[in-house]
């Protein structure tokens, strides 16, 4: 905060609350009346602004700030029950101290006022509270200075914990499983429809929930965005994956490609052409690196190795609480990498008439290098199934 | 647009987006730099604005807008086949003309001032830009009377049409379906986990995909976001299950308990005291009601029927391409019943040593009364299994 001469950081989005309290709502991803702050002064004590009707999730999921304010009305009755659970008692005395009726906006005001903040430089997270309602708080506190916070929090998020990096890897984890047991489904007269419901079946089966299935065969793989239809899978078929799972707030994304029975020559080559830039840049990685570096690698490693006339706007990006955290692997990027920060790197190709060729990894930069969060190994071959 | 007074609509967030234009993008729920625009004038021809790479699922699923824009750079290559199915001719089409490089901002003004309406009352939709481009914007369009449309979008969109009702119809009996399955999976020793995959599985082996699973079992019922845990179900436990599904855009939200074996006479009273009050606000449902009217015949149905300390701060809401869509039945909702209105009733008790009781279910209003589009018929008697 002292870099960014920010006297308070306040986040509104539930990727920078859950980065700056470890609270995750089941609502505010769901509904846009749902507010969360995070208020987080430099020197101060930090405060938590949530639902009255979140306060069952804050009580049996406790947060490192301990300071939590609600607004609006829920009702949970006391009854006669003398045994309660710890989370039933913390809860219990959590709903006797909220003050009922208020709305957020109010209880984020008073809460900047009563920490003598309402005239101070405001880091505000400005993407999480709408444009009606900024105007509102910025007319109220008229003395404050508030600087978008936003691109901050995420630049401060870049570097993973440990705690995230487990949870990434988890999640990454999940989908390579995944896409594994989908790949073993494929046989001729299968549909996309029904490869895609096997591969998220492992997805819930595991805890996770599917957030992106872009499943596309035959020349359909050429569709970056495939949505699985009921096209039936014929020898020769590429099967393009692209998507992944979401792990208790912490994305993974990965691509894979196959082909069913036999590949022709063309395939075979430009697909060990982009696995070679995936590897290519995964092996330029290590701290100190600019992210626009990695990006010049993986496009002169993948026109070197087979297809000259590549072209594509970005190699990867960061992952996280976001599916695309930064930094974005892409020329004009200047970012230098830093141990812990966890990449996605992918060197998609698309033809029509030919499809889609797409490998994509999630690697965690290390002191000296970098870690294969998933998979294990290279394998710059075309898997024919 | 003649009772607001607006030349031109602009939809700017994913809902009101497919409403306007009947597109799905699937990375603008996901990331929040992708922006997507439907600019609907008046009298003229309306303007979808789409990242480029966005071209294929455009091309693919057609949008009844048929003057597409796009912003950014993605490349898919020309290959040299000439045999491409129509949507493959459709997508290198649209390639050849999109101008890439602009960012969305710049084509979102260009637009507006190509047809005249750079001067005009525009409508915004202002939940999908932020504060710093939404600045900005009104800094460029300076003679423009910019009026938050947000709510104006979410109000015309509480009529559903024909379509919408069948999507939300199938998604309301995925989640039906998911329950069910669920509940035939309870037994003495099973985790809220399993159940939640157990229901999780059938709603993606349905092509919909899980958005909120709230699985409290005992005790943990009354947790109203109670997140499936390790928890293992014993007899006289409550199982409630709150949520459901998204299919196609369209979002099913159901609730339902039963209990494992026996139920003490307090919850089978309590249980038929909240059912009837979503029967009787149901029985009340028809076009020129007030969702106020609905809200005070529940509360005073539950507890006429046996609990007489019943508190609640809404019981039920519209859904459709968002789960919370208006109306919310609430005591200072106003909003007159229409017919093809689709409208969640609730009214979940929660207490400490109990658990948490609720039935939710969804109708459509229609000419003369309601029509339950899942379940298909009211059941009073608490679900013992």
């Amino acid at each position: 905060m002292e870099k960014y001469d920010l006297d308070v950081l306040v986040s509104t989005t539930p990727e920078n609350v859950l980065y700056l309290s470890n609270y995750q709502s089941v609502s505010h991803k769901l509904l846009k009346e749902v507010q969360i702050y995070a208020v987080f002064p430099r020197d101060l004590e930090p405060v938590l602004i949530i639902p009255m009707s979140d306060l069952d999730l804050y009580a049996d999921n406790p947060s490192w700030i301990k300071d939590v304010r609600t607004y609006g009305t829920f009702y949970i009755e006391e009854g006669e029950s003398t045994e309660l659970s710890k989370s039933e008692l913390r809860l219990a005395k959590l709903q006797k101290i909220a003050k009922p009726g208020l709305d957020p906006f109010t209880v984020l005001t008073n809460v900047l006022s009563e920490k003598g903040l309402d005239k101070s430089n405001i880091g505000l997270d400005e993407m999480g509270i709408d444009y009606v309602t900024q105007s509102k708080l910025k007319a109220m506190l008229p003395e404050a200075n508030f600087k978008p916070a936003y691109n901050i929090l995420r630049e401060i998020r870049m570097i993973k914990t440990k705690e995230e990096i487990e949870l990434l890897r988890k999640s990454a984890e999940i989908s390579q499983k995944a896409v594994e047991r989908m790949l073993e489904s494929v046989k001729e007269g299968v549909t996309e429809r029904e490869l895609a419901q096997e591969l998220e079946e492992v997805i819930v089966r595991n805890g996770a929930k599917p957030f992106l299935t872009v499943l596309g065969c035959g020349t359909r793989s050429a569709f970056p965005n495939a949505l699985p239809s009921d096209y039936k899978v014929k020898k020769g078929d590429i099967i393009r994956f692209d998507g992944g799972c979401e792990y208790k707030g912490y994305y993974s994304d990965i691509a894979k490609i196959a082909v069913l029975e036999r590949a022709n020559e063309k395939v075979k080559k430009y697909f060990k052409a982009i696995a070679l830039g995936v590897e290519e840049a995964a092996n330029a990685i290590e701290p100190g690196v600019k992210a626009s570096e990695i990006f010049q690698i993986a496009m002169e490693a993948v026109k070197k190795a087979g297809i000259p006339h590549y072209r594509r706007h970005h190699v990867g990006h960061g992952i996280g609480a976001e599916c695309y955290d930064p930094p974005i692997l892409r020329p004009s990027n200047q970012t230098v990498l830093e141990p812990d920060m966890v990449i996605n790197i992918e060197t998609p190709y698309y033809e029509f008439g030919l499809g889609g060729l797409q490998v994509e990894i999630t690697i965690r930069v290390t002191q000296d290098g970098y870690e294969l969060l998933t998979p294990q190994t290279f394998d710059n071959d075309l898997l024919i199934i």
